[in-house]
C-alpha cells in the first residue's frame, strides 16, 4: 500500500477538485491509500456524494489554508493549523506517508520542505521543480528542470537537475535515454553566460545522461527534446511565457471568431477541433511539478487545477514511489 | 534628408525583399535616402522592376554575405567584402549616414558595432537590443529590453535599459509615461535573485521611468504593460519562447483542422479571421530590434523578413532619427 497525503485546500477551487481528484485515483489505483488534509466537515459533506473504499481514505483536521499572497516561511511557520503545514508534518511524522500532493501556493510549498524539515535525497545539492508540458507531437512530453525552485544556480545544480529529470523521464513515463537539452540562446556549444558555458562541458560529460546540446527556447513545444535543463529563474521564465502564450492566442481566436456571423458557424464546425487541441496543450491532463531531489515524494499542481489534474498529480505522487524513484536518485547522484 | 543603409544580404529572402521593402520606404517617406549594400548586379536586376527616385537611392558593391552559422567577430573582421562589414564602414565613414538596417545574423551584428567601433552613447553603459512585440489589445505594442545583447548584466544596466527603452517608446511610437516593469518570477517585490532585488530598488527610484513593479512572463503580451527590462538571457528566452509557442500553436490547430471534413468547411470560413490574427501576431508588421544605447541608429529585422518587414525597420530607423532618440538619450544618461 502506498499513502500518499493531499493537501485539500490552498487551490482556486479546492476543496471539490481535491475530494473529486482522491476519490477518482483510489477508485482507480487498489494499492494506494489517500489522507485528505483540510476542512474534516467540508471534506466530510463532499465525501457523501462520492463512492470509495473508506479503508484507504482518512481524514486530517486542518481549519487554516494558506493562500499565495502570504510571505511563504513566514506563513508556513505561523500558521500552525494550515492545510499545508499540517500535510508536512504528516509526511514527516507518519513512516507510512510515501508522498504529498499540493495545489496550493508555490513558494509556501517550497518553503515548507525547509522549514518542516523534508530535507533533501543524501548528496543532492539543490531540490528542483520539473513540471510536464505537452508537445504539438501527439503522446511527447517536455520537462523543465528547474522551474523555478532556484533563481541562483551553480553548474554542479544543473548537472544535477539533468541527471535527476532524466530518471524521473525514465521511471515515471518509460522515456528510455530522454534527450537533455540546455537551455540557452543559441545552439553553438560557445553560447550563453559563464554558467551556461561551465554547465555545458559538465553535461557533456555525464554519461548518464543523453546531453543533445543547447536549445533555444521557441523549440520546447516543437517534441524534440525531452528534458530542459535550466536555472530556476529562466525556467520559470520558459514556463510562464509559453503558458502565458499560448492562453492569450486561443482567447484572441476565439475573440476574433465571434466577431462575423460567418466565421461564427464556423466556429460552430471547428469547435470539437478547437477543444482537441485545448486539451492536448491543457496541463490537467499531465500531472503537476514534482520536487526532484527532496528527500520525499512531493508534486505541486497548478494552482487552477480542476479534478482530473489533482488526480494526475496522485497518480503521479504513485508512479514514483511505485517505481522508486528516490531510490534511483540516490545511488545516482552519491 | 536623413540616409539610412541598408544591408541587403543576409536574410532567408534577401536581396529582393531588402530591395522591395527600400523601395517601398522611398516611395512613401520623402526626405529619405537608401544607400544598398550588396552584390551590386544582383541589386541592379532586381531595381529595374521598380518605380523609384533614383537621386535618393544609391548602392554599395559588397559580393560576400555573413552566414549565421559563421562565428560573429571572426567573420566581420575576415569578411571585409561582406554586405555587413561594408554597411558598417559606410555607417562609420560617412558623416550623412544616420543609420543602419540588416536582416542578417544578429550575432554579427552585435560583434560588427564593436569591431567596426561603432561606439556607444556616452554615458551608456551597455546597448541592448530592443524588439517590438504585438499584444492582444489591437494597437498596443510590448518592447523587451534586453532581448540578448548581454547575457550577464549588472543593476545599472538594466536601469539604464528602462531609461533607454522607455524613450524610444516615447519618441518613435508617441506612447506617454510607457509602463516600465521588471521581469520577475513574481509580482511581489522580494521576488527573485539579487540582481532581481537590487533593479527593483534602483527602477523605484529613478524618477524619468513609469516604472509598475515586477512581472511574470505570463503577462508579456495583456497588453497592461509597455517596456518589459530583462537581461538578455530572460529577454532572449522570453521573446524565443513566445514566438515558438505561437507558431507551434497555430500550426497544430491548422493540423486540427485538416483532419475531417466537417471542421475542413469550418476552416474556410474562419480563414479570414485566422488571418487578421495571424497578421495581429506577425512580427513583420511591427519592425525590427533596436540596439539601444549604440552611437547610430541600427535596426536588426527578423532573419525571416518578408518586404514589409523591411520597409517597417528602415521607417523605423528613420523615425529614431527624426525625432532625434539618440540626443534624447544622450541627455538623459549623462
Amino acid at each position: 500500500m502506498i499513502k500518499i497525503v493531499v493537501d485539500a485546500m490552498g487551490g482556486d477551487n479546492s476543496p471539490i477538485v481535491n475530494v473529486k481528484g482522491a476519490v477518482r485515483a483510489l477508485n482507480e489505483i487498489s494499492d494506494l491509500s489517500v489522507v485528505l488534509v483540510g476542512d474534516e466537515q467540508q471534506l466530510q459533506a463532499l465525501l457523501q456524494a462520492e463512492k470509495y473504499d473508506a479503508n484507504r481514505l482518512s481524514l486530517l483536521h486542518a481549519p487554516d489554508v494558506i493562500s499565495c499572497n502570504e510571505r511563504p516561511a513566514e506563513a508556513i511557520k505561523t500558521k500552525t493549523d494550515s492545510s499545508m503545514t499540517k500535510s508536512f508534518e504528516l509526511l514527516r511524522n507518519d513512516p507510512e506517508a510515501r508522498g504529498m500532493v499540493s495545489i496550493g501556493s508555490t513558494g509556501a510549498l517550497l518553503a515548507g520542505t525547509i522549514v518542516m524539515r523534508i530535507g533533501r535525497i543524501r548528496g543532492v545539492k539543490r531540490p528542483a521543480l520539473c513540471p510536464i508540458l505537452p508537445t504539438v507531437v501527439p503522446n511527447k512530453i517536455v520537462a523543465i528542470c528547474d522551474s523555478g525552485a532556484n533563481v541562483d544556480c551553480d553548474p554542479q545544480y544543473l548537472q544535477q537537475f539533468a541527471v535527476m529529470g532524466s530518471l524521473y523521464l525514465n521511471k515515471s513515463f518509460g522515456i528510455q535515454n530522454p534527450r537533455v537539452a540546455l537551455l540557452n540562446v543559441g545552439v553553438e556549444e560557445e553560447k550563453g553566460d559563464a554558467l551556461r558555458k561551465e554547465t555545458y562541458q559538465l553535461l557533456s560529460n555525464t554519461p548518464s545522461i543523453n546531453f543533445v546540446g543547447n536549445m533555444e527556447s521557441r523549440d520546447l513545444l516543437c517534441g524534440d527534446i525531452d528534458l530542459v535543463v535550466c536555472d530556476g529563474f529562466a525556467g520559470n521564465v520558459l514556463l510562464k511565457s509559453t503558458e502565458g502564450a499560448c492562453m492569450e492566442l486561443m482567447r484572441l481566436l476565439k475573440r476574433s471568431m465571434m466577431s462575423s456571423f460567418k466565421s461564427k458557424i464556423g466556429a460552430l464546425l471547428i469547435k470539437k477541433k478547437m477543444y482537441e487541441v485545448k486539451d492536448l496543450m491543457d496541463y490537467n491532463n499531465y500531472g503537476g511539478a514534482v520536487l526532484l531531489g527532496a528527500a520525499k515524494t512531493i508534486v505541486k499542481g497548478h494552482g487552477s487545477s480542476n479534478e482530473t489534474a489533482v488526480y494526475n498529480c496522485i497518480k503521479q505522487a504513485y508512479t514514483m514511489e511505485a517505481n522508486n524513484l528516490i531510490e534511483a536518485i540516490t545511488n545516482e547522484v552519491q
